[in-house]
């Protein structure tokens, strides 16, 4: 999505270990008009797969899921990464581990919002190891749900997450996908083969 | 708003110390729709105010935020309960007591996005106690900002919030205002007019 690639390119801030900055309009401040774009691109993507819900976790991932559930007219769920007080005692549960935070958060959801009849879009912010998008895709399957895909906002194409998914079989669409991020310098997949 | 208050009727759960549980189209489950339409009606009621962005506290705010930022076309913050790795130590923070968590948390909101410049619009799911929103006020008012307002989805109308947040002088628009929770029934501020 060449918008979405600009926007990186332009107001992305790469710092060590490969963490890619995007506060100033996806993961802090966010562009409410990209995030639009952003849901109507993931509905076309997805717009076969005859989904029934959009999954994603929070924080990061509601504005994005919320705008392709608005396109896709159906509703959106967010897993929580900590149990909060009005939930019952009716929860799916997986265990994600964050190698950048270097935690492990116990994600729920509600058995009542994820139903067996269901055919699920998961959508994130960002894919690195795959975790996160891993245990939403176990929540999906704990629910004996259908996953009808995987739509990421920014790939970092370089690390595992990407190959361990498109591995299991499963439909993955990243918006932007990051090649490298060596010497503080956003390469896009796209810019590599063009350059070969 | 009268979709919201037949929604709240409908699906929501008042459950025992006057919790009112929304878990299937505010909390947990969203309704894109409704929200779209929430969104809608803040920019209606706070168009005069020259709105240059809308600050929100994750998780549950930032639906309701970012389509009225949509709406607006204004860019939107959500501030964080927890410090994020990738922010670098430019935060504005302020604690926020939870009466229903019983914890204190630290709210924070990085400097470079809230300007002295701006005219924000405070955006969240809940008003109760209003810790929560005196929070997000005592961060814009850091910043040198001005506060146009405080658009909340559903009011708890008998707990102390709306009252201390009016009492200082602020815009305070409620779509849903809730005047007892009683025998596990919702009544609304304006039924209990009606019915006097």
């Amino acid at each position: 999505m060449k918008e979405l690639q600009e926007k990186i390119r332009k107001e992305g801030i790469v710092l060590p270990n490969n963490v890619l900055k995007v506060d100033s309009f996806i993961n802090h401040q966010m562009d409410p008009k990209l995030m639009k774009k952003i849901g109507e691109e993931f509905a076309k993507r997805f717009k076969a797969e005859g989904i029934t819900k959009v999954l994603t976790i929070e924080s990061s991932g509601i504005a994005p899921a919320i705008m392709a559930a608005l396109e896709l007219d159906v509703p959106v769920i967010f897993a929580r990464k900590r149990k909060p007080l009005t939930f019952s005692g009716n929860l799916f549960c997986a265990s994600v581990y964050s190698y950048t935070k270097k935690e492990t958060n116990e994600i729920t959801v509600s058995k009542d919002y994820l139903l067996n009849s269901d055919t699920v879009l998961i959508i994130d912010d960002f894919l690195a190891n795959g975790q996160a998008a891993l245990g939403l895709i176990d929540l999906v399957e704990q629910a004996d749900a259908k996953v009808a895909g995987i739509g990421i906002v920014i790939e970092k194409s370089f690390q595992d997450g990407a190959k361990l998914i498109t591995d299991k079989g499963y439909h993955l669409e990243s918006l932007a996908r990051i090649g490298s991020l060596e010497n503080g310098k956003v390469t896009f997949v796209n810019d590599a083969v063009l350059s070969i």
